[in-house]
C-alpha cells in the first residue's frame, strides 16, 4: 500500500489527451490525463466515466448542453452520451473508469491514445 | 449531467466518519467524509477501497505500516486489508468503493455509519 501524490505523478508527462493510469481499484483505473483543445465528440457504450479537475478549469460539451468544471469539481459522464471534453489552456485532470476503457470511445482515429499506460 | 463542486459539497455536513455519496459510476459511488480522531480497524473483505485526500493531512495505518496522506494524494487500500485511518486533526477526504460498502468492514460498533446517504 503506498501513496500516489497527483503532483508528482503530473510531472511525469507532458502529452496532451493521453491518459496515465496511476492506481487500480478493483477492475477500475484512475487515470491523470492533461487535456488543451478540443477532444473529438465519442461515447462509451458500456460504462460511466467520471472527470475530476485537479488544475485549471474545462468545459465538457453534450449534444444540448455543456457543463465547466474548474479545480475541485467533478462530473460523471454516464454511459452511451456523446460528449466532447475541450479547454483553452491545459487543464489536468483526473478519470475513474474501468480497465480497458479507449479514450475516443468508439470515435477512432489520431487522438486515440494507448491503453493501460502506468506512471 | 451535472457538476459536483467537493467545497460545496462538504459545507452541508460537519459530523466525522459518516460518508456522504456524491455521485455513481457504475456501481460504484464516489463519498465524502470528514475525519478526525482514531476509526476502528476494519477490512472489507470483498473489495478495495480508494482514499483521496481533499484538504487536510490523515494517516492510513496497517499492521506492519502506516501511510500519511495529504492534499493531493490518494491511496488504494486492497481487499481483506486490515487498516485504521486516523488524522489528529479534521481532513476531508473522498472514497472510491463499489456501492453497499460499510465504512466499518466486518467491524460493526458505534461508528457503523448509515449506508447511501446522498448530499
Amino acid at each position: 500500500m503506498k501513496k500516489i501524490n497527483f503532483k508528482e505523478k503530473l510531472s511525469k508527462f507532458s502529452d496532451h489527451w493521453s491518459p496515465k493510469v496511476i492506481a487500480e481499484l478493483n477492475d477500475y483505473q484512475f487515470k491523470l490525463v492533461k487535456v488543451e483543445g478540443d477532444f473529438v465528440w465519442h461515447s462509451h457504450e458500456d460504462t460511466d466515466e467520471a472527470f475530476i479537475v485537479i488544475e485549471g478549469e474545462m468545459w465538457i460539451d453534450f449534444e444540448n448542453d455543456a457543463v465547466h468544471l474548474g479545480e475541485g469539481e467533478m462530473c460523471v459522464v454516464q454511459k452511451g452520451v456523446k460528449h466532447r471534453p475541450r479547454s483553452s489552456s491545459e487543464c489536468k485532470i483526473m478519470l475513474v473508469e474501468p480497465r480497458g476503457v479507449i479514450n475516443t470511445g468508439e470515435s477512432e482515429g489520431e487522438l486515440t491514445a494507448s491503453n493501460d499506460v502506468w506512471i
